[in-house]
């Protein structure tokens, strides 16, 4: 049996429950860990508050393997993030001397005031997430991986940190479209569901080309034999339901 | 004073989480709140699992106003929702026979399966949500509005619920284009931050027209009168800055 490994993933910002921002990372970082073989299992959204991100963030990293945070890691007043994280583990924040000589290299002195420089301030201990594109980097402490907010930013942050996670069987899954409504597959599909615990089976509906009600049927297992096994079963009860009687 | 009248909101599902279907409405119901005056504190995503949606309905409900909860209540076996919700609250559930009334308008006998009857199962006590249009009701017990994942059908509910909730004083905003980057005006901007207490001051970074770095600065307050007067103190700190010295 390989080990499953899990995440939760923290989005911090007001701009985010304001609904002034809609989120893009969430949706992407899901995809993302499916599918490298890590389950997302939980999701937050809070504010820019240090109490209230500590809070979140305790209750994910003591639950999961993984916690990944977004936002809050910029120049400004409400950027938070490395501060909560550092009190979360009970170290020390300070000017990390590798970014300050990178942001040295690419600012002018005057540039270089106090809020650019907030940007180099890193946990003690945190292992950096840069790249010569990145300009305040992520960083990785304990089981936490702290990541930028602007979406294109995250996803390179994702790219770099993901080859060092440990990950687990990769869940599979396939989609059958039932051509039928779902309160029609109910009853067949909730048996089919008891007969193949190896397997988790979802129920989506939706409305077709023509408007009208359809369900798609996602299977998921780790193991491929055992969804294939599912999945036939599944196309099977659709093909009786579809033939005249 | 007015009171502040708060909220969380609860996103169920296991196709969010596997990144199968990207959330539509979380930002939806944020935006949705933010105008008709409840504040958003929280918002947490969680699988299609019965005890896990209860620990995150628990915690939600007990801290904020009103938790609305989203997607769950259809047909299906994966849809668990409502008797989650009942048991949060010790309560029973049963078919509603209001609810199974109007599944006898529109369905025949032999459509009345199990499956649609399901979606009639209501907890003991709770207020119905439902239009002529809406099949499946959503409903609402104690603080707790229960509201379908399918966006249409969810916004439906929203402006058939809203007006029976009550609401604080609305979180009034101005979003004022920086011309600047961040790192340049983040210093100032701080010390106008402090300054002001009475509004929050968020700052924004996007690429505009030009792929030049750009910020908008968001200041928000109950107050239109401490609205105005951050408003030009934020207006007033870009004119100091853009002005050559």
């Amino acid at each position: 049996m390989t080990e499953i490994v899990t995440a939760g993933v923290l989005v911090i910002g007001d701009e985010i429950l304001s609904g002034r921002t809609k989120d893009q990372n969430i949706g992407f970082i899901a995809e993302y860990l499916t599918n490298i073989g890590i389950d997302l299992r939980e999701v937050r959204v809070v504010a820019d508050d240090e109490a209230v991100i500590i809070e979140a963030l305790d209750a994910l990293r003591a639950r999961y393997h993984y916690v990944f945070t977004t936002g809050g890691i910029g120049p400004t007043h409400d950027d938070v993030t490395a501060d909560a994280v550092a009190k979360a583990f009970g170290v020390g924040i300070d000017h990390h001397p590798e970014v300050v000589a990178r942001f040295r290299e690419r600012f002018t002195e005057a540039e270089l005031n106090e809020a650019r420089l907030r940007m180099t301030r890193i946990p003690d201990g945190a292992e950096l997430i840069q790249s010569a594109t990145i300009l305040a980097p992520g960083f990785k402490i304990g089981n936490v991986i702290v990541l930028a907010g602007v979406p294109s930013i995250m996803q390179a942050m994702m790219d770099i940190v993901s080859p060092k996670l440990k990950s687990g069987a990769r869940m599979l899954s396939e989609t059958i479209r039932a051509n039928a409504r779902e309160g029609d597959i109910g009853g067949p599909l909730r048996a089919l569901a008891e007969a193949h615990p190896e397997a988790i089976i979802g129920s989506y509906p939706f409305l077709d080309e023509d408007r009208k009600p359809n369900t798609n049927l996602v299977v998921r297992s780790r193991d491929p034999e055992q969804l294939r096994v599912a999945v036939a079963a599944v196309k099977d009860m659709l093909t009786k339901l579809h033939t005249p009687h």
